[in-house]
């Protein structure tokens, strides 16, 4: 009934040129990773839904593959950080985290969203330092690295939502922590690269991001998958 | 402006109590992976927005941490597929693809969304073997397997949206395949393994469906994301 349905869209959406929907769009969606160049061009935007976390709009776009304008309801998201923490003994500390959208806990890497948009590389890095002290309860030790990985796209069929991955090495356990009571995680403890695997096996890690950052971190030579 | 802003949001927003609104939200909500159990209530659910590819909700939901409702908007997404499609030589099938969300084309694995809700294995390894066809132009050798390989979320903090993972192995071009025009498909060729681990590294590779089906493969010992 409600695909493609009139009364399940907002009355409320308004259609806006791109160029006057910048000061609107430009929170979530221009940053140097997800803009227009290169053939693409935005020809108009209508806003469906916002809040602090989501924007969904209908944007209509040229892409250099088919220059007559297409329509796409895109979930505009900020940007996010990855963490993959790593102790001196070469463990991986993993977060168990209440996720409501799965109505599920999970084991996972910590991560959390830049805050503001169009953030700079100094920002991001704080930005997964501080994930990695609030979610984690660790912090990188005096002679620590924080080194960038890149980043990854969660879903680009529907979501601008990008996130970018750091492995922090090696990391100390915060002396002063309190968790947050308002967190939604439930566990935090070292994993042996082994019983990751397993994990990662076996189903138990199914998340995109911790998924994501240990194929990224295999390919780098930085952690290894493959079975004993 | 518009975070938390009223003008924001839809004024044709319905509060329904969850147990009316399971018809609406049964076709994306209701499934084997994420549903209401083990301390997980679903309260209320007030829907934003709707079309045929995504649903916004804000659900009240009481948690095994956190038995006072909480507030969450959901992005809504049906289940979907990623396939890996291994040549009988151990290449690695890749679309290049243009993805309207991100303004870019990039390579990945085939994949695609399963139409029906509540979808049975049976239809789950149909659709792997349609975008198999549809996207790559390849199927299943006569001796060929389809291999199961679990599921992930491609972003549990805001949707719960889930892919199920498949090996296909080995595939053969389809003799008679002509590529569908109004697809966004550039470019379709097979990749060593080597080639994969360095895109990878390098960043070329980043797509959550890619990295993650990749990060499966390796932790089950059927391909080798080490660097030689």
């Amino acid at each position: 009934m409600l695909a493609g349905s009139p009364r399940g869209e907002s009355p409320a959406r308004r259609k806006i040129a791109a160029s006057k929907a910048a000061s609107t769009v430009a929170r979530v969606k221009r940053n140097e990773i997800v803009c227009d160049r290169d053939g693409w061009e935005t020809v108009s935007t209508v806003q469906h839904f916002a809040n602090a976390h989501l924007e969904v709009l209908t944007d209509s776009v040229r892409t250099p593959l088919h220059p007559q304008p297409r329509s796409w309801t895109i979930a505009h998201r900020k940007a996010a950080v990855v963490i993959a923490p790593m102790t001196r003994d070469g463990k991986i500390i993993l977060i168990r985290q209440e996720r409501i959208p799965i109505r599920a806990a999970i084991w996972e890497m910590p991560s959390g969203q830049i805050d503001r948009g169009g953030a700079g590389k100094q920002e991001i890095q704080q930005a997964a330092l501080c994930e990695l002290r609030e979610e984690a309860g660790y912090e990188l030790a005096a002679d620590g690295e924080l080194i960038a990985l890149g980043y990854f796209f969660s879903s680009p069929g529907f979501t601008d939502e990008h996130c970018y991955f750091f492995l922090a090495q090696p990391v100390e356990p915060c002396a002063d922590f309190v968790r947050d009571e308002t967190e939604a995680i439930l566990d935090c403890r070292p994993f042996a690269i082994e019983e990751l695997r397993r994990m990662i096996a076996e189903n138990e890690i199914r998340d995109a991001n911790t998924l994501g950052i240990c194929a990224r971190l295999a390919a780098r030579g930085l952690l290894s998958l493959d079975p004993r």
